[in-house]
């Protein structure tokens, strides 16, 4: 391998931890961090510290927070009664991108797993069962990932959502826009047929 | 787009300025870093400000460096009389890849472009002249990219360099290892042509 003096791998080593970065992209980034030390890698060193101190999980929704509740939790505008149930922060970014979505989140941490053994409590469901009382919730939206983790996760919450009285939807599933049915698997075409509507 | 908090947004930002990484997946880099906090994020911030504040310029070869000399320049066992040249820092540390390479290098910062106004005081030219000199150079070997720019700029050193009575070659042209013939343009394979050798 190329050796640069020991900060500079040791430095490579952890960018070539990042997911999307290898050895090579990591030391092309580096190189690059190199040439503009002033206007970037100062800064995003300085950034990075400063997230790594402040970020916390918010305690209500469990989103990504630097304050004691995330923005999403701490903007009045966004208490609409509705709370969209999501696995992970990548879920919820996700989500927001789309721009449809006004209320608010809750994150699991995960799926139900007999086989890792997460049950109920290591996710984050007895505090959205706390929620629904005290943030007089009118309906819950499941946007789980369609897998069959997500799916029996969903269906564990829905039962004890609706045991709540809270009315429970989750996303439709369906032709994604653009999509070409030729290249859609079995089951998206299958479901899509199923819940299909009046034109 | 999704929004994070202020500070998360900001560090996306800068991390979607490397090269390799664009908007989206500096927010999946970002959100694997503040998943890993602990383990990841603080030591590369930590890592990133020590190289930033640290990082020079080897004043000899044009290296990096973290102390007054590059590693290179201060390894006397590397003091073999044969001088590299090399375009930049990622093409020195390719060459070092390929560990075939004892000597020592020189790193010229760019190549001549009457376009850009890049003369050979704007290169590292003058102290490469300089150096065949000081270090009792007996070979100075051309490894620069094999672009039109590339190629001129060798033209243009090894004139000067064969002027200090100093001999000149430059890396072979030909068929990379592995390479098929089908796959190669045109210029690479009249160029191996004429360089044949005997079996």
């Amino acid at each position: 391998m190329a050796r640069a003096s020991d900060e500079i791998e040791g430095l490579i080593a952890l960018m070539a931890r990042l997911p999307g970065l290898g050895p090579r992209s990591a030391r092309r980034a580096v190189l690059h961090l190199i040439r503009k030390r002033g206007q970037l890698m100062a800064p995003l060193a300085q950034a990075m510290a400063h997230v790594a101190e402040t970020v916390r999980e918010c305690p209500r929704c469990g989103n990504i927070a630097t304050r004691t509740l995330c923005d999403i939790c701490e903007d009045p505008k966004r208490a609409t009664g509705e709370l969209c149930v999501v696995e992970d922060v990548a879920d919820l970014w996700a989500m927001e991108r789309g721009q449809a979505f006004k209320g608010r989140y809750h994150v699991l941490g995960g799926t139900l797993s007999a086989l890792d053994a997460v049950g109920p409590e290591e996710l984050r469901i007895p505090t959205l069962l706390q929620r629904l009382a005290d943030e007089s919730v009118r309906e819950v939206i499941l946007a789980l990932n369609a897998t069959v983790e997500g799916q029996t996760t969903a269906h564990y919450i829905a039962e004890e959502v609706e045991r709540a009285g809270v009315a429970v939807t989750s996303l439709a599933q369906g032709v994604p826009i653009g999509g070409e049915l030729d290249y859609l698997d079995d089951g998206t075409i299958s479901a899509a047929l199923r819940a299909r509507k009046a034109f």
